[in-house]
């Protein structure tokens, strides 16, 4: 019998692992992404043995995913309290020592303004990700998800504050990706991010800005996955 | 011959005065409500008699007005430079000795994502007002536009910090007013407002909230309108 080992290994075992507090009655937001699809398959066959949840997805693709395993959907105006979110993400900061130790990006798959909504709204929030993602300094571009008519002002004043924007193609349509939400995205690369948290202000602040990919103190855990099994950082 | 008076003259006189320092080749935000609707058509008259100036609208109705009385139009990601921006404002702090002389709310016709976005990108950003918009202290609900998904996560959020949120219905169609960006309007209750820096900040920073309504350090100046002529603040 042959070890199943690599990426896509750690992957699936961070994703089956961060279930593993799920109770019957949880509401749970559930993720976008490689790792969190991972997650969500396996609530669904817990769902399948008999465990009661609903699900409130983060994205369209979450949404498709949960629809396909037969989880049950609710939306965040129609239940009191979401219990527990899971989600993946880019760029984790891991430093113990940082004051912003679990911060990290999304929006790779411009879906981060929905997801932000969901994951912050839980009671609990879990990150799944595989050691690739572990850094200890955020560096990656920041995903920024800004109103149509927005992007150059808001292009120009991510420069004045030392930012590097990029309004993001779409590789299946001509022009622009356009969000899940209508609008546009602009990745804007920082180098490496000293302060998340200022940064975070700065972006939340700037006329034009529906949501950006830095996510700081939200987190609860991360589990990463590896070939060796599943580590949780506890923030 | 009688004398023009009372609150709808008040505010022709801001409006028709605001423009006074537009020049040839200028690009000018052209705000929404009743009194900047008279600098609008000040603009255009003034542009029937030769002045060559760009407009940029701040809402679909400014757009339209703006349409109608010949001013040309462009767009934000079509030009270097806003030079001047006028907009009304539904109140604004008229207090020297506060830091935040100048503050203002706007949303009252849920158009304030985009109003702040044109605003602020403007080299200057003038007020246009009559003397019921002046106050010493800021007391409207600040109207804060959220994804049509996240209303119920952000009423609850605006509530932890002593908020009193509500939905904002229309009038012409049944269920909410949808903003020209496709999203709700939560009006939010805050009685007097300490701190509308800080406010300002809390709201920008909660997932789901696409804009405010609160404008802090962004007015260089209000032109205040009354029977017996033009009073300009400058901040």
């Amino acid at each position: 019998m042959k070890t199943e080992g690599g990426p896509e290994a750690a992957k699936r075992r961070a994703g089956e692992r961060a279930i593993e507090t799920i109770e019957d009655g949880f509401v749970v937001g559930l993720g976008t992404g490689s790792t969190t699809a991972h997650a969500i398959r396996a609530i669904g066959r817990a769902v399948d043995d008999g465990l009661e949840i609903r699900g409130i997805p983060t994205s369209f693709q979450s949404r498709q995913l949960a629809l396909e395993v037969g989880i049950p959907l609710t939306d965040l105006d129609a239940v009191d309290v979401v219990d527990l979110a899971i989600d993946g993400a880019d760029q984790v900061l891991d430093d113990p020592d940082a004051a912003t130790h679990g911060a990290l990006i999304k929006g790779g798959g411009a879906a981060h303004a929905r997801e932000k909504l969901v994951d912050t709204a839980a009671d609990r929030f879990v990150v799944v990700a595989d050691p690739s993602k572990l850094t200890d300094r955020l560096e990656r571009p920041v995903p920024v998800e800004v109103l149509p008519d927005a992007h150059a002002v808001v292009a120009e004043r991510v420069r004045t504050f030392g930012g590097e924007p990029t309004l993001r193609d779409a590789e299946r349509k001509d022009g622009p990706v356009v969000t899940d939400n209508g609008n546009l995205v602009l990745d804007c690369g920082f180098g490496a991010i000293d302060d998340p948290d200022a940064l975070a202000t700065r972006l939340s602040r700037l006329p034009g800005v529906v949501e950006h990919g830095l996510f700081v103190g939200q987190a609860d855990a991360t589990y990463v996955g590896s070939d060796g099994g599943v580590e949780v950082r506890r923030y």
